[in-house]
């Protein structure tokens, strides 16, 4: 068979299983999830011995180190991976909660019911767990899924894959509600973005070029997950041992993720008093700073920063700083170079912080707080399978209820129409 | 200037605005739009002048009588315009609404605000009053946006487009708030496709064509609204006399609408009592049957449906019959040939109403109400833009809270992440 029948097939499983998964009640998904968290503890050998293939292959083909850290499983990566499972069983069931349910004067009754979105396609790169987590929160939200990670994670994706097809069955759910891509052949991506009529969206998960291309190519809507250019600003008369604290910890939390902040902006009436304080916990935290003209009167160890510092996600030891003329000057700054991900003001002024939370237009606008919380555990989804930077649909932290749509439902006793 | 430039110089400007208006408070929206229907009112002698030239360019063009008759602004038109801006005036605020917002172990406090899309781009045809009726959605949801129309309505599109600026600058707004395409170039659409850096969403209204070419080549996301092949299940032990009412009404009351019953399914117990009722309500009012083998026992006038019946909008007096073996055979059915626009249950059955509700993946699934009720004004949302059939976003009717999305605001006092 080709690889376009095998995807199309694929496709077509994937939506008769999406009715079935879509109609299937809580205590039948809850069953399929413990079955599923069970299968991977009692499979844990051959789950390492998968995951030995594929870092005995990266090795061989000279995977850079931080990929080959991705791509480990341990024993402890397994006991992570079955606490998430069990956790996404633990949430509510978005599925069928109707709401606003109210009487028109027409006589009819109108609400909203939540319902699955289908079948998902989600693409994603070399951390096996993305597998099981992504399959538990798409079954919970009673969709069905097609799954494609990243060829150097083969061995342990297929070995996951045998998990989850175990636990399916034993809820007498169809294996097709979970299917993992077994091929690494590249222009399976290129099929499962054509396949509009069975895919009813897709999520990638991964680097940039990986989510460019499939907003691209892509015929179905996507929810993608773009560049967190993130800032921190320190308001005219904020507090200055806050203002260091919540700046240093959007950066130094983590590093690596897109809620740290990448441009620290400062108003000139702070910078005195703020800056060479953040200097010092940034330097002993092994930050570089690249410093704005005014600001380094004040960070004399700072580098200077160019243009494209203010439009760049370090995902590092990195930091822009910049001194503003005050709040007017940072929301502007934040509308030209932002990524309308998560950008925080630290003040204790009431109009200021009432008009940043107006006027920035990103999906997470934080008050005295850190960026680093703009997550969707920390938000009470229970998980998330990402975070968008989209508009429509679903903005921020994508929990279960972003894998889900409503539709209307609508109650009589005989009302027709008359115009 | 190119049309090329001209077009992106229109979305820089969008741009601008649509931070303002996002910004603006209800009262100074409240402002414009009353302004905008007391300019429509004032130039009125000019507004149908503008339409004549309209007429007179269709007439001699040789435009099909049903578009000129779309086109046609006459008084009456003038002040259901009118009408119109002021019930959207009256309507509540969805921006800045802030809901769920509540307390996290670690302190934050955590909720979400409605806020405008940004610049929202819509194409549509013939009837000029789209051109106010959509601007007026797209400023109180505090959105900018081009409106581009049929290139038969340009006069009337550009007159009433001078009265929305009259009103915006009268409101202190600025008038690229509203922006409407005084070409008439086909290529101007082509380059609004493509401006996804200005425009946010884009909305087509207009016949399938239209849509499928928007689809296809929208760079940004679009919110559709494809086909509504509607149907109407009579189920098992239904109510004869609300069955034939709302068989009938869903059919009768408007044909060229997107929410009129297009297939009718009737259990075969019920064939026997309901279709000669119906058949000769549908008889009456001039409707043509296209009938399955099983429904011609019970309509002999009726015409044999092929397969293509199953699947035809025909937004006119014709309408598809089918027997099934009952409930599961109508969802099959509803699920192979529907549109997931708007299907109706009749029934008394607790259990099959439930699951026809549950199983039916629609934008509206109704229990004993006409079709025809699936309608922005009968659900409450006091006006629509549009039916989506899309999943993502929005779905069925969409009113002011479809055009706007969602922010995360995170309040705190200081709080860090320790992970």
């Amino acid at each position: 068979m080709t690889m376009q029948s095998n995807m199309l097939e694929m496709g077509q499983r994937a939506r008769v299983a999406s009715r079935i998964i879509a109609a299937a009640d809580t205590q039948v998904k809850s069953t399929a999830l413990k079955a599923i968290a069970e299968a991977m503890l009692s499979s844990r050998a051959e789950l390492l011995a998968s995951n030995k293939l594929d870092l005995e292959a990266a090795a061989k083909n000279g995977l850079a180190q931080p990929l080959i850290d991705r791509l480990v499983l341990d024993d402890k990566g397994i006991e992570q991976m079955v606490a998430g499972v069990l956790q996404v069983e633990s949430l509510g069931d978005p599925v069928g909660v109707i709401s606003d349910m109210q009487y028109m004067p027409s006589g009819i009754q109108v609400g909203q019911m939540r319902v699955p979105l289908g079948v998902i396609g989600i693409i994603y790169e070399s951390r096996p767990n993305v597998t099981v987590d992504a399959a538990s929160l798409c079954l919970k939200a009673g969709n069905a899924c097609i799954l494609r990670g990243g060829s150097e994670a083969i061995h342990s994706n297929t070995a996951i894959a045998g998990c989850i097809k175990t636990g399916l069955l034993q809820a007498g759910l169809p294996p097709e509600v979970v299917q993992v891509i077994g091929t690494t052949d590249r222009a399976a991506v290129g099929e499962l973005l054509k396949m509009s009529e069975y895919v009813d969206v897709l999520i990638p998960r991964g680097g940039k070029s990986l989510i460019e291309r499939v907003s691209a190519e892509a015929t179905m809507p996507v929810i993608k997950h773009l560049d967190g250019i993130c800032h921190v600003y320190v308001d005219d008369d904020a507090d200055v041992e806050m203002a260091v604290n919540i700046a240093v910890n959007s950066k130094t939390e983590k590093y690596a993720v897109c809620n740290a902040v990448e441009t620290l902006l400062v108003a000139e009436s702070m910078a005195s008093s703020f800056l060479p304080l953040a200097a010092a916990r940034y330097e002993q935290a092994g930050v570089e700073l690249r410093a704005c003209e005014r600001s380094r009167t004040f960070l004399p160890n700072a580098v200077a920063a160019s243009d494209e510092d203010w439009e760049t996600e370090y995902l590092g030891p990195i930091l822009a700083v910049k001194v503003v003329g005050g709040l007017a000057q940072a929301i502007d700054h934040i509308a030209s170079y932002g990524s309308q991900h998560t950008d925080c003001i630290v003040s204790n002024d009431y109009v200021n912080t009432r008009r940043f939370i107006t006027e920035v237009d990103s999906s997470s606008v934080l008050v005295n707080v850190s960026t680093q919380f703009a997550d969707g555990f920390e938000y009470g989804l229970g998980a998330e399978i990402g975070i968008s930077t989209d508009k429509l649909h679903v903005r921020g932290p994508v929990g279960l209820e972003g894998m889900t749509t409503r539709k209307y439902v609508v109650m009589g006793q005989g009302e027709v129409r008359i115009r």
